[in-house]
């Protein structure tokens, strides 16, 4: 009978936890779908600030985007890098990625940008902004995509002026996931893959970021616009057409004989990848196990009895706790060495397949001061174009040696051979043309390396520094006029050119 | 009161379910304690056989490796082969791997081990049967390890004759796990690791095939015998004493100056990685993530109420309910999916390597033709040893892409990057004597590259004919007389050479 008695004051203190678990539950999911209710609709859409008020935790995280604040002069680092983009304007400037909060004042200020005088001055064309900025979500809204593509950079300098923020993922009526960047879609389709707005919940945690991490290209577009003219449009593109991968976009871009620029030491005709990162992240063991990039880089956070997800987008390995460790069971400590094991094979390669590139680069050029021909040169440029295609999809998106590093090491391992296999014809070229004990010059210097590529940077800094005194003084002056700009968030990002901070 | 019946009739069954429950855990413990209970001490325990009556279970499945006769002429699909090893007894016969249940005739039938006419030919020294045989712990046991390590190959024909089995793993006496092989516990030693009988249990259950899927080579070794006789042992020894990397194994090798074989072509000092698959495995995921290898190759496997190791080792995507699926929760079509991209991914690196490699050595022996002095040729040959043997390490256990998929890709890029190397300096130097445009002999068949290798194939097949004839028909009758054979686990190994059974 005691037993009885025993059982039975168990049962029933369990019966009370789990009444007033449930009572709690029940507290917390009508919290959450308050939360989830749509708190308000921002007036000035893209100006991050005037979200703040329906959603305070998302804004001061994202706010926080500041502190990622690192940046790295990377053809100081890796000097190989001016030989590769010779004739590119990567060759001139090209830093290590601030935090989101700096993206627009980061374009703005690098020299790479270059140092328009008025709105009509290059050397880029608008497609610059199309990452940079939720006014672009505004842009093409008001203007139409194609107007938004068309013209110089600089035409938007009093527009594009708020850095990436809530627009650019955000329904600013329901806060739902949302992309007002038609391009994707466009890429989706042509890969044959559902639509933004056809895709689950969890691929759009997923796809937002795609917007802009991904690789494009500017495809030249005519149209009439509105007022009957002829136009020219750059409308950035996704060269989805073959595939996700990087053999597939390299065939798409070759078909249509496509390149971004022509290299100027070897005379290749060049692609440059730019952050395909979405994509390679595809072929990785996370995202093929369902894991979005917003479920380790915007990580649900805890506050009191909410839960929202983190918008300081920066490196998971920052709040390991709330990335990493929702699944993965090992001590951080484990866990971290080994993503560095993974980034250390990836720099180990890579800085192989740079060395034979930049190489490959000035052996082309000792051939042609030699008279090689065009068509004894063609198969190399060929690996060359191929071979630096390669290298760059590899790398460009600088997570890869994580979100997948078996293919960021193949594809550098195809990358150095295609390179290799140039540099082997190169020297039997050069024997040809009686200098086959050529070697390339040093380059293990930015200085170094920038004399090879021709780059006259105390120009580019000097004329970068004139601009920034007159035409983007300018620019900030107008912007505020139109009210499309929040000043509090510019803050600390332009007292001076960031050239000039960087390590 | 009526919710209070229900609430203590609810009670009461569960605890009754609890009771059946825990009889039932109670029911297993006591089974699986049995169990493992030594069952008996086997009579002659080289001979599997003899295990059967107590670890029936066990027993039937090891015997089941039979079922792994798939063996494939690897030469004849990588025709790069036999010019990579040319002057080496792989150049001649290299098949992939058949089941435990074949590894002694494997060897014997192998045209590598030649055709030895007594007890003192060779080509090979004793050691190669180190890893073919529980005959060998019993020998080792018999005669002392520097006496078994002593002679040619051909001396134990009649007493190693059992294939890998019980004995090879396992304690006779107790049943646990054991390691009759004392140069492991010297290489663990020398890389500062805990000896086999200091390790966990998880760790055995890797470490009893560490004993032979390990990196090792044949120590020179001088002794004294018991008769007061000056000896020389070949001692297998594991190269660890610089750590268990690729790099660390080749440093070791290179400090005490050590080649596996000079190559007839290029006349490099050669290494030969032999199969180190227990050292790569330590750097993939998921030897970190605690798997031993016994996990994936011997799962557990439920017979009724009893549960036990599959013995049948062999690949574990022939039953993913058993390996994968205790821990991955993908289907199992997605994961050999994700193995498949894997495997092409190695396949891609491994041929590009190949190619490189055999290039390497046939443009060396162009130039040696033309003249080209050794010190001319120092730094090639040194880039030909260290790049073959990263290619050689990160491929000849096999599995590798798969254990430690990152590390396989990283050195097969390494390997065919001082390939790449050599061949850039082999072009110059060719072109210093003459001949730039020198491109290598065409060896995409086995036979274009075991003519280009000097290899005689029908010599070595009429010898081993011969051999097979003779010599191992009086091995076969001897090992009868002394008992040490289980005739029926030789059944359908040995009918004809393997050689000419392969695909």
């Amino acid at each position: 009978m005691k037993k009885f008695k025993l059982l039975l004051v168990a049962s029933l203190l369990a019966i009370v936890s789990m009444a007033f678990l449930t009572s709690n539950i029940n507290a917390r999911e009508a919290e959450r779908v308050a939360l989830n209710e749509v708190q308000g609709i921002p007036a000035n859409a893209s100006v991050s600030s005037e979200w703040a008020k329906y959603y305070p935790r998302q804004y001061d995280s994202w706010k926080r985007t500041k502190e990622g604040d690192e940046m790295e002069d990377l053809l100081k680092k890796k000097p190989q890098l001016p030989v590769i983009w010779a004739g590119y304007r990567f060759s001139i400037d090209y830093n290590s990625p601030r935090g989101h909060y700096y993206a627009v004042q980061d374009n703005v200020n690098s020299l790479r940008t270059g140092a328009p005088v008025d709105d009509l001055t290059g050397p880029f064309p608008t497609a610059c902004w199309t990452c940079k900025s939720p006014d672009v979500v505004r842009l093409m809204e008001e203007d139409g995509e194609l107007e938004y593509f068309t013209g110089k950079w600089a035409r938007y300098g009093s527009e594009a002026v708020n850095s990436v923020g809530c627009l650019d993922c955000h329904n600013p009526k329901t806060a739902e996931l949302a992309m007002g960047r038609e391009y994707l879609n466009r890429g989706l389709e042509v890969a044959g893959l559902p639509r933004f707005e056809d895709a689950t919940h969890q691929e759009k945690r997923s796809l937002v970021c795609a917007q802009c991490h991904s690789e494009y290209y500017f495809k030249k577009t005519e149209y009439t616009d509105k007022a009957g003219k002829d136009q020219t449009a750059m409308v950035v593109t996704l060269p989805w057409h073959e595939g996700l991968t990087a053999e597939g976009m390299e065939r798409y871009y070759d078909s249509i004989d496509f390149s971004d620029w022509t290299h100027k030491i070897s005379k290749t005709p060049m692609l440059k990848a730019q952050h395909p990162g979405y994509e390679i992240a595809k072929t990785g063991i996370h995202y093929q196990k369902g894991v979005s990039c917003a479920d380790c880089h915007m990580p649900y956070t805890q506050e009191g009895s909410v839960k929202y997800s983190d918008h300081k987008i920066g490196n998971p390995l920052d709040n390991m706790d709330r990335s990493c460790m929702t699944c993965h069971r090992e001590s951080e400590d484990k866990l971290r060495e080994i993503v560095h094991t993974k980034f250390e094979r990836k720099e180990f390669l890579m800085e192989i397949s740079m060395d034979n590139l930049a190489k490959a680069h000035l052996e082309t050029g000792r051939a042609m001061e030699l008279g090689a021909t065009d068509e004894e040169l063609k198969e190399i440029r060929t690996l060359l174009r191929h071979g630096q295609w390669r290298w760059d999809y590899a790398i460009a998106s600088h997570g890869s040696f994580f979100h997948a590093p078996e293919e960021t090491l193949r594809l550098l391992a195809d990358a150095s051979e295609k390179a290799q296999q140039a540099r082997i014809s190169l020297v039997r070229l050069l024997a040809k043309y009686g200098d086959a004990q050529y070697m390339a010059p040093d380059f293990d210097t930015k200085e170094k390396a920038q004399t090879l590529a021709g780059v006259n940077l105390q120009k580019e800094i000097e004329a970068k520094m004139k601009f920034k005194e007159t035409l983007e003084k300018e620019w900030h002056k107008q912007a505020k006029a139109k009210g499309l700009l929040d000043e509090a968030n510019r803050k600390d990002v332009d007292l001076e050119s960031s050239y000039f901070k960087k390590k």
